[in-house]
């Protein structure tokens, strides 16, 4: 159901946040720009958050990896959001920790009448003494956990009740913990595959007036879809036979766009884009004669980037 | 050796053509313009010749795919070589055929004396009574053979002994017998392992003054980059098992860089890119809240693109 009666002059944001430092890796930035230049053209308010490329001297402050760049980005997204005042919010990342501001700042616009669809592989409720990156902390600092001065920027906290992870497939002990403790609810990948009805039902109950669509890429199949972390290319055939099965990109268009019938779409944030070939191509061509420096040595050698 | 002692004023152009229909497959197109996107910025000339996305209606004639629209982007690519008379060019494609135009102008500028560096996994000798896509012909064209229109337009024909293999990996027999026919040289990938001495040896018996490098990105191996028509994800597990060996990226770089250490780079054609992932995003974009339009149903389902 639509609660809406708001005509096309509600004003929209593109925010692109090319933050990579919250998953401690460079071609989140790379993938954020390339999704930036594949995103349908519009005439919506276009906002860029700086950040900086630079790698060396990052540390670890607090349990978080570059907490002090990740606080600075977070502070430059919600000056935006408060500049421009928009109904209707588009992210495009950058790691998952990009979603912070803009849930904040609509959750608050909307008094906490925003119901919040964590379409996403994870949970992202990581707290940072268990693990260094901010983009899997991002969800639990919503709900009013984990570091404080992150938690301090949101305004006003995300009830547990009105988040449904949607996709799920993957968390650790300490994760299923802060589950718990907000019993939150989930729409497993199986649920899906048939049609809509498990996250349109759980709305339909809710009736929020608005609804913020988190959407990590990594909810989607490696085996369809390989610009993401885990389909590392040098470990990639392993991950063939491990990987649980995901969704597929139909699958989720099909839920997304179920949804947007029905329910008023204050915001949609697009994370971890991982554009393994692209980062690797960009690279090359910096090297080739004609196009870049034929002296230049092989940057530093990839790494499994889960191995930091 | 080098046997240039030109200043940096010579004139570079570099010609982007998003030429999909020599490999009949849109994505190509994409291909082209993120490889754009992706390269180094540069003060050189920049053109495009202008391709059609439309793909209805496209008609084989004398045995080649949308052969009206390839004459007629080979024309206009010409048309743009002879406005600018550049002395070096770099091609970004689209399919193989992109290089046809470029390699006929500087063969006749150079009057013959520059060495072809086909650095692919396929010899692109086919003709048009055994395969439809040009992006195969355009070797045999610039040698002399296959449909005559296309023939007549290179002014001066390669010389064979100008011509040498870089990588090559598989081959049709039909293309054998113009291999034979021309007695071509081939470099497999195995001896570029170790060092590039196998093309430097060749090109120092050839001695030219200009060498062009054709770089079809097929040429590396799909466990490393996916971006190419074999990796179609829909059959990727099967290509791991199959797919031979082919060259890395660290590999094509070095001897690349070996090359234009000791000669004269007077172009560079790189092709065949084919950004599965990005193409598959640009669709979902197109068809998600707040970014495109939520009634857009699925687009044509994926085929094996080799099946056409």
């Amino acid at each position: 159901m639509s609660t809406t009666n708001e005509t096309d002059s509600r004003k929209t944001l593109r925010l692109l946040m090319p933050q990579w430092q919250g998953g401690y890796n460079p071609p989140y930035y790379l993938g954020a720009q390339l999704l930036n230049w594949l995103a349908p053209a519009s005439d919506d308010i276009q906002e860029e958050v700086p950040v900086s490329l630079h790698t060396e001297g990052i540390e670890i402050e607090k349990g978080t990896y570059a907490r002090a760049d990740v606080l600075e980005q977070l502070r430059h997204a919600f000056t935006i959001l408060h500049k421009h005042q928009p109904d209707r919010v588009v992210v495009l990342g950058g790691d998952c920790g990009v979603e912070l501001a803009p849930i904040a700042y609509l959750n608050e616009k909307y008094n906490g009448d925003l119901a919040i669809l964590w379409v996403d592989s994870h949970p992202d409720v990581k707290l940072p003494d268990h693990y260094i990156g901010q983009h899997a902390h991002v969800l639990a600092a919503l709900l009013g956990v984990g570091d404080e001065e992150f938690i301090a920027s949101v305004p006003k906290l995300v009830e547990p009740d009105h988040v449904l992870y949607v996709g799920l497939n993957e968390w650790s002990a300490e994760e299923e913990k802060v589950m718990n403790q907000f019993q939150l609810n989930a729409v497993t990948p199986e649920e899906l595959v048939n049609d809509s009805s498990a996250v349109l039902n759980w709305l339909e109950k809710l009736r929020p007036s608005k609804v913020f669509i988190h959407f990590d890429l990594d909810v989607l199949d490696l085996r369809e879809f390989r610009s993401l972390l885990a389909a590392y290319p040098e470990t990639y055939e392993e991950m063939l036979r491990k990987a649980p099965k995901a969704s597929s990109m139909e699958t989720i268009i099909r839920v997304l766009q179920d949804v947007a019938k029905a329910h008023d779409i204050a915001g949609l944030g697009i994370t971890e884009h991982f554009p393994w070939d692209a980062y690797r191509l960009q690279n090359m061509l910096q090297r080739l004669p004609l196009l870049g420096d034929i002296n230049k040595k092989d940057k530093a050698p990839y790494k499994n980037p889960e191995m930091g």
